[in-house]
């Protein structure tokens, strides 16, 4: 196992918790999950992105540079950051497991890559054979975006397998950056800026951070051109980052920003930017993130709306969005060591990220519904009552899902002077410096976690175990109850220790607060960090849009036909209202002498997690289940 | 008082009822809005449209046309209907009183219209003006979008005023059309088809109706290009309407297209349709209709949602959509005398079409949002939050709105054999015949109506006054009871003699039914026809997205400042949330051991009439108030 994180703070950097060298997940629900990744979703995307013309750009840029045809370029402007979305997904799947065939197609990728990039650095593909100039088109090109996703591509090459040749692509672009790039240019799309902060921590080189914090300052002064009917909000150019109090925009685009700034934010000791992001995190979580963790609820923009405008209908929650948001909270945990940024990893990677790809790994949703209707409008473009696609004009979300997929392992534990801490519990093992834990788990199915130590120095040490907001005055460890927040057992170690955690996994009713007004009257039903639905194709005969609880009493289910056998459905017993006609249909009734609601009978409701859905066909479902 | 009726139809039509020769508001509720249109919202609109180049537009296509030089068009490609719409309310103002300024303005546009038309009878100054030939982009170039309303304005004229010199630009447009239009040619946006209808109710040329009929059949086939995402019911393609069992797509051109249908309906004596255009009615009135009549839930092509998606939030509700909701309900009433047609008229009137213009006249709601939340994002484009406009870019609805409050007196009361039906009551008098009635009532603040019979013959004849279906139970006639509908009081009339209708216009709580999920938990105030709302402006000290009901209780209040005298507000008791920003502030809690919800105290609650918030600073508001 190399030191391969995905996110590796310099050694004087501001942070309170450093990454473990390595996770490596065996088995269990995200075992599970990395195989299908591996053998289904990353070779389908490679086809896929092939398909789109991406790699042909990038092939017909080498033509071009080489004195050959060039060729019009196909699909979006940012159609390169497919290929190394995909390219770094492919980087970690080496680091986790050798393999030729993963050896060539990656190997051949950045030799198209290479080729591609012109001898002074730069390399957009859409610009080149445009033949517009570089940088003339910032707020839309997506050029400093793409560059950012290589670097990350390219770090995570050099990390995970040891070759440079794509770190070498990418340092030449990021000095062709540093010298030519105009002294105020920003991209209309932030993810250059974390880029640059890790390729700054993987070579050295200075100017790539100072470059990153320079975009950063330069953010928020109404600088960029507006687009159509947008604000500069939405290109998260209204307000600068250390004054803002609140996410806004565009939901991937803040993320990202906020995920580069907490770099920027460790490697320069900037605590004031570190406040501010910590400011702006707290008021996302508690005014505009669904219970999912996912973000965005106004379409228009892809943006975030008001405070607790979390609308379960129209929910945007690209997936893209909750990958950015596990980005930006991981290193918020590595700054700041609160539990909290866990709470929300563990929340979105669940919920926010996973419902992005179908159980067999082979089709993806871009906006995640939290509900969807009977007898939807078919001219409606929200497309949840159509299930899952195969791919998307914007591919953005499904490669993002990949390469996040595949460096799950690094995102589980860190290490202090102090100890080791166990943020996210997944079968498999973890190595910091010389302890090597093995962990295993049916989480989160079940909520029982056995540590056991493998390796260890003599010297005494802490591990610390994170338990979960929700697990309030449930969890235990080793038999003693544990509260929420880290966990700490300090010993001398010795090989073979173990460690019980009891998350106690249990059925659970969730409600809003009351300024959440479109879930008022409705709870939601969780399961250990599960958030679940009603789907339509457990209850024939009625619409889940008529369903009610008829009491409080939640029970675990049986395994149900088309599910994995391990997923667990929560039962319930409920009612259908009985949906009436009556007076003109006119569904507005004067309530001063109020009628009962009508119920056509007890119905069983069953809840199945919500990533679960719609892979048993499409059709309505809710996350919030009235209460009567 | 002329006969000049809105609609007319022929006498041979398959109609159960006809306009009443005149309707006059006279003071009272309706008039103080009369007023205001004619005194400050038709010379403002005049002025407005000016500064569009609407006006320009048609001076340039007339020099051009004469071989002048032409010029650039100014505006949208359907800027020629503003004049025509604003061409319309002049009329029907002309009608209810003659005045010079009035005239001289109406001649001189009348003048500018007519000089700008083709001799070949062709005329949008759009086309004409960027030179591409007619008819070749129906789907996007509205050009029989502003043939429609030319009709409209021009059947006005003549109806209001008797001068016919636009009336035969009309028909000259409309001879073009029925030479000229390839067969199977649909304008993107309907509106044509009722205009020519109603042209040939003036004229008697029956190639207008066969048009219109062509067209209403045509439709539905998926024939018009699509434009962007959106699918062919954007544009009423989709569905043949015959077929169709709801209303989809753009709701404007929805209402329009069943206005239009309606008229072909009649005209033709087409019982299929008709039973197609109910049955459509219904499912709108039943699944996709707000409380306030307000229609359309989807931003995104500003057209109707699945059932029951009726978030006030993100509520749509084009004011235009109101008025062509009104338009088609009104040809449904003539048609079938089912009072639930005028129930969501005046429904619509009070609570969807007058929020649309300030209570002073001089500013307007394109959108009209039913809650609008502190702290909105600065960033998003729905723009309740900033309140009224002076204008829009898109400035269908003022327009719209002037000539419907222009005409309002017409759809006051209908006649058939037996007698004179009332469907909305306001302050004035009704002639149907040799009847002639007085209506002396301050309805809608309050509920007795006194209808005094003037004229009469001295047979035998019923008049029949609509009892709202929210009346249910608490209406009298005469002092007697009164169901919902129409209640028919049969007599040999004398002048003099007096009916009293009691509508018991008092507070009411109104509740959803279990499908409409945004609205579990909460109620809405309404009283008599009117919906009201929490105002923040009301409620200094805390926010209205904290209030909930303390009690079932509503009572009137007193005159509130800034707001006319008669506006009668509604008092409840109340109480704030409050807002606790504990557990991290994450908005989601166990619910097993449920928490009473904290309050801050209690609060007297304010309701206005939804019509008239945003006259006093626009803020937070809802119309509907959690009950707990």
């Amino acid at each position: 196992m190399s030191d391969d994180a995905v996110v590796r703070p310099r050694p004087d950097a501001a942070v309170t918790l450093r990454p473990a060298s390595g996770g490596r997940v065996e088995g269990g629900f995200w075992g599970a999950r990395q195989r299908v990744n591996r053998e289904v979703t990353i070779p389908l995307g490679g086809e896929r992105i092939r398909e789109s013309g991406a790699f042909t750009n990038l092939e017909l840029a080498a033509l071009e540079r080489t004195g050959g045809a060039g060729g019009e370029h196909q699909g979006k402007v940012f159609a390169d950051s497919d290929v190394y979305k995909w390219l770094e997904a492919v980087a970690w799947e080496r680091g986790r497991a050798e393999d030729e065939s993963l050896a060539r197609s990656y190997d051949e990728a950045v030799r198209v890559v290479a080729a591609a990039q012109r001898p002074d650095g730069y390399l957009h593909t859409h610009t080149q054979l445009t033949g517009r100039p570089p940088y003339s088109d910032l707020a839309s090109s997506h050029e400093l975006y793409c560059a950012g996703h290589l670097m990350q591509a390219a770090v995570a090459g050099r990390r995970a397998t040891g070759d440079a040749t794509l770190l070498g692509v990418a340092a030449r672009f990021a000095d062709h950056l540093v010298k030519d790039l105009p002294g105020d240019a920003l991209d209309g799309h932030p993810e250059v800026e974390t880029g640059l902060a890790e390729l700054y921590r993987e070579t050295g080189v200075r100017p790539y951070l100072d470059l990153a914090a320079r975009m950063i300052t330069g953010r928020g002064h109404e600088r960029l051109p507006l687009k159509g009917h947008h604000g500069p909000g939405i290109r998260q150019d209204r307000v600068p980052l250390r004054a803002a109090t609140a996410v806004e925009g565009h939901a991937v685009r803040a993320m990202y920003l906020a995920a580069g700034a907490a770099d920027v934010a460790a490697e320069t000791s900037d605590r004031g930017l570190l406040d501010a992001l910590e400011r702006q995190w707290l008021d996302m979580v508690a005014t505009r993130t669904y219970l999912t963790g996912g973000l965005g609820s106004v379409w228009y923009g892809e943006q975030f709306g008001g405070p607790h405008e979390l609308a379960p209908e129209t929910a945007y929650c690209e997936t893209c969005a909750a990958i950015g948001s596990v980005q930006w909270s991981w290193r918020m945990l590595l700054a700041t060591g609160a539990a909290r940024y866990a709470d929300l990893m563990e929340r979105t990677l669940h919920n926010a990220v996973l419902p992005g790809i179908s159980l067999a790994g082979d089709r993806f949703f871009y906006v995640n519904a939290l509900r969807v209707r009977a007898g939807a409008n078919p001219d409606d473009r929200r497309a949840a009552a159509r299930g899952r696609q195969d791919w998307y004009g914007t591919a953005c979300c499904p490669p993002n899902a990949m390469r996040l997929l595949s460096s799950l392992g690094h995102y589980l534990a860190t290490r202090d002077d102090e100890g080791v801490q166990l943020h996210l519990y997944a079968n498999g093992t973890i190595r910091a410096g010389d302890v090597l834990l093995e962990v295993e788990t049916d989480y989160p199915w079940d909520g029982r976690v056995e540590i056991v130590v493998r390796e260890t120095p003599d010297l005494p040490w802490t591990l610390a175990l994170r338990i979960p907001a929700w697990a309030d005055g449930t969890a235990g460890v080793n038999g003693e109850p544990a509260n929420p927040g880290y966990h700490r057992v300090r010993r001398a170690w010795r090989p073979g220790d173990r460690v019980t955690l009891d998350l106690a996994v249990r059925p659970r009713l969730t409600a809003a607060v009351p300024r959440l007004d479109v879930a008022r009257g409705h709870v939601a039903v969780e399961r250990g960090p599960l958030v679940y639905c009603l789907e339509q194709v457990d209850h024939p005969g009625v619409i889940v849009d008529d369903l009610c609880l008829a009491g409080p009493d939640l029970r675990d289910g049986a395994p149900l036909p088309g599910l994995p056998a391990e997923v667990v459905p929560v039962l319930a017993r409920g009612r259908a209202h009985a949906h009436r006609e009556e007076d003109g249909g006119f569904p507005y009734r004067t309530a001063t002498a109020p009628r009962e609601p009508e119920h056509a009978g007890p119905v069983e409701l069953t809840f199945v997690p919500y990533h679960t859905w719609a892979n048993r066909g499409a059709g309505p479902m809710t996350i919030w289940a009235p209460m009567h």
